[in-house]
């Protein structure tokens, strides 16, 4: 491609409106332009990167076995209520009327779609196992569209799904998909980790998310160096530390007029963060089916997982406590909780952390004022106990194997195994080899193609702009011209630069715009290309082209031979 | 690809619901499946073809230098309201609301779009001419979606939008993209033919439908054997015939008891039907902006041209006349109409062929009588002269250089010169040379790809199914294998075999399936693979394969150096 005749069209002021890196660079480089909120255009150089990961997603896909088809955009009211999914989506599905008042939504996901495809054209256990993937735009209507594609209610989503006789058939694909998927991110050029994730809305027995590394991910995640284990931080288990030490302190009242939370107080007293005990209200259901009032009890140090409290009997549908409740039951105001006294009867559950502390800090349950020196059993009876809190840096591997590290990451791939959720839903069987009729086994598989264009900038950009793993750059090599127009040489041995590298099946781009060298270079740099190449007369005088490596310190000076071999011809 | 691991599921029955060859074939061949009125899912067999045509159309494209780009398919109301067409393009936008109760519409085309994006972008001259397409899912609520792909309300276009300085370059863009449209359906293999067209909805200058020819097309087109003219029937015209005859019969009336029709009446008076006269009743406005009753004339082998009719004075918005107003008018009942004797003034236009004509026979505007022998300028006064009606085969083409002929085709690509429909109503302006803001001249330039794969159909076929041109085919080669689990030589050379072909770049499909050879010769006919070559235990034996071109009557026994021959490699 010659520049002169693309369209590029970069800024030179950061957008106002984008506040994360890769909104801010794709903006800047002209590789979107938004049309509405949640809503943008790919421009030419923009669809040029999509275009290039979507090969790479379909080409890994092809040669897992999978069978590109693709489903309408719109689909019928009727068919996601088969499912239930009409209402249990909740207001992320897009619904519309067609002219005759028909219902319908933009796809968000095809489950449903493509059940229905695989019960009207498979009838036999012989025709499985089958994995049918589509590369497709979806839409979720986002109440707070943000950070350009990264969450834009308009999307492109590679989605698949499996179809099998027996759950053995499942796993074997899952794996399959498992790998298809780091052999994609690989290849992509991306630093990810696959992590064991909860399975959320889509339910099903067994799901890992795939992550792109990068400081601004939304998700944390945690994972072992030194083992396979990895997890997302909501899942990650905390396993219980070693035995709990015997009591050494008295139990003692402390005056912490102002000191409400635990930094506050652990600063005051001069003890380490560990040492104190954080007291969560909540309302959860006791066993007579009435409200029970609970204390859920982690170490001043560690954050409550709410996923894990509310797996626990009784928190399914758990609430905080107000303030009435707090008071009616602990004779409190927040900031000064504990679980010793309460004014009425309570339930306490404690961290496995928390079972395994001695001589710790607790609220007093009255205002300026808590309780140092406690211990369980002697002040305390012993507690319930359970993994309440997020794993942190540090804590022991679950497999026992090392410790773990948090890092974070931008969720661009999920694989689930679905088992029968959808097929028994919709009455979808197939024969089996005896001829009785069974409900296939059924797994899926997305990848967010667009958000890992954003994904990737958030991974990959210094202070000049975006610096493009090589697979997914929208070209891989630029050839500058130092001002075409005077030196008919200097162009014409760029052009010949270019035709050769393209002819090595190179994708080269020509800056043949006649820009100055500064403003030529940032664009370039800005826009990511990983090779430069300059031609001006003054190295062609010498017989040598300027190359710089976009990650790269400086410029070197090589020969065209040297060049061309640097360049993987 | 290896049929064994491919999807295909072939019908034996001829669907029901399928009225055109096209959509019975899709059916029957499993390319579609219907999701909804007017929604389907592309098989893995039809997405194959569907992504032969998309690709075939994106390398012309490009190598016409136009740029490919993404808008996104949901689109927010104030763009479309900036040009009135929210109103205007009327129910077949489909329109919605999302969550904050804000209205968007599915794009059906993308003039908004494309022209927000472009004042947002190109602020000079300098940066014209550019040329940006998109190759997206599109969606009109059709109120009868039919025919399959063909009529669906969602599909798939290439839409191009181009920008120009001035008028000289807008031609000199639609030029090239109409060559550009002649290569893509060249290439794609079909006969075609590019014709000058009403730009009905879009409005601008000039405007050419390129339409696939086939018998069983909607549209009817009119062109010249030994000229380059071409035209929609809507729009040629129909060039006044030689000199009007002398009078030479006696003006009287005929006893036409049951005959109304001009048919009836020729047969009955044993006349041509060319000396006959058609009387068509509508009411325009007349000069004083009243009601005008008016009679257009054609011959009675002609039909009236309503497109033509309502381009004439005060018929802009005419209608039929009801009988009432033809009883007050002519006196007579519908049937025995005539220009001679009205019972009130009235307005008469004859086609250029009636007004040349002499001694011809009208309705008597009374029941069961015709007048004949009428002649102009004797009988009646000389009337307003038009081009009223359908040009016929065996016409005299418009361009003097020959007869018309008249095929049928379906329309798949259109270009318009739109001028600066849109760039005024958007406010859309670039710099001049002299730095006044000026507003730049469009062209938009249509694809219906997913149309294109019926409109081939309709083309190419016979009893046994479709007969895909080589470069739409979902594979050239079958390489089928008689009894692949018996023989395992069989199955080796097939194998081999298969690998040379891909090697070679032919894109070739193994049918490994184990089918008996009639189902599997069957499969391969109605899907349409143009070569296929049969590997048998006894052709094997005597050194050769059989080979049979899917429009070829018989197959040929071939050794393996002429079949790669054959088969281009």
């Amino acid at each position: 491609m010659r520049l002169s005749r693309f369209h590029l069209h970069t800024e030179k002021e950061t957008p106002a409106e984008a506040e994360i890196v890769s909104h801010k660079l794709m903006l800047k480089a002209g590789m979107i332009r938004k049309l509405a909120a949640g809503l943008y255009t790919w421009t030419p150089l923009g669809l040029r990167v999509l275009r290039k990961v979507e090969a790479v997603v379909r080409e890994e896909m092809n040669r897992a076995g999978a069978i590109e088809m693709a489903m309408p955009s719109i689909q019928p009211r009727e068919l996601w209520e088969e499912t239930g999914r009409w209402e249990k989506f909740g207001p992320q599905l897009l619904k519309l009327r067609d002219r005759k008042d028909q219902e319908y939504c933009f796809t968000p996901t095809a489950e449903e779609a493509v059940t229905d495809f695989f019960r009207q054209e498979v009838a036999s256990y012989k025709q499985l196992p089958l994995n049918f993937y589509q590369i497709t735009t979806k839409f979720r209507d986002e109440i707070r569209p943000r950070f350009g594609v990264m969450r834009a209610r308009e999307f492109v989503m590679k989605d698949a799904y499996s179809f099998h006789i027996d759950d053995a058939s499942l796993a074997a694909e899952y794996r399959n998909m498992y790998d298809t998927y780091a052999r994609i991110f690989t290849r992509l050029g991306l630093r990810f980790r696959a992590v064991a994730a909860d399975t959320g809305a889509i339910g099903g027995n067994a799901s890992h998310e795939f992550h792109v590394l990068a400081d601004s991910g939304e998700d944390a995640l945690a994972f072992c160096e030194t083992s396979d284990y990895a997890a997302n931080v909501e899942l990650a288990e905390a396993i219980a530390p070693g035995p709990r030490p015997a009591p050494s302190e008295p139990l003692r009242e402390v005056a912490t007029p102002t000191q409400k939370t635990c930094e506050e107080v652990a600063a005051l007293l001069g003890i380490p963060l560990a040492r104190t005990v954080k007291s969560v209200a909540v309302i959860g259901t006791g066993p007579d089916g009435q409200p029970q009032f609970t204390l859920a009890l982690v170490r001043g140090d560690h954050m409550v997982n709410t996923i894990k409290l509310a797996k626990l009997p009784g928190l399914a549908e758990y609430r905080l406590a107000n303030e009435a409740e707090i008071l009616e039951y602990l004779g409190s105001e927040p900031g000064f909780l504990g679980p010793l006294n309460p004014r009425k009867p309570i339930r306490v559950i404690a961290d496995r952390s928390v079972a395994a502390m001695a001589d710790f800090v607790i609220g007093a349950n009255k205002p300026g004022a808590h309780i140092a020196g406690v211990n369980w059993g002697r002040d305390l009876p012993e507690p319930e106990v359970a993994d309440l809190r997020n794993v942190v840096e540090g804590d022991p591997s679950p497999d026992g194997k090392g410790v773990l590290r948090i890092a974070r990451g931008i969720e661009v791939g999920h694989v689930f195994a679905l088992g029968r959720k959808y097929s028994e839903a919709m009455h979808c069987t197939v024969l089996d080899a005896h001829g009785k009729a069974v409900h296939p086994a059924m797994g899926c598989y997305g990848i967010g193609v667009s958000r890992i264009v954003a994904a990737a900038i958030e991974q990959n950009h210094d202070d000049a702009g975006i610096c493009w793993p090589e697979a997914m750059a929208p070209w891989q090599v630029a050839v500058c011209i130092i001002n075409p127009k005077q030196d008919p040489a200097v162009t014409a041995a760029a052009e010949a630069l270019y035709s050769e590298l393209l002819a090595a099946g190179i994708d080269t781009v020509l800056d043949d715009r006649g820009l100055r060298p500064g403003a030529m270079f940032a664009d370039i740099e800005l826009i990511g290309i990983p090779h430069r190449v300059v031609v001006s007369a003054r190295g062609l005088e010498a017989g040598h082209y300027e190359y710089r490596a976009r990650t790269a310190s400086a410029s070197e000076t090589l020969d065209k031979v040297t060049l061309l071999t640097r360049l993987g011809r």
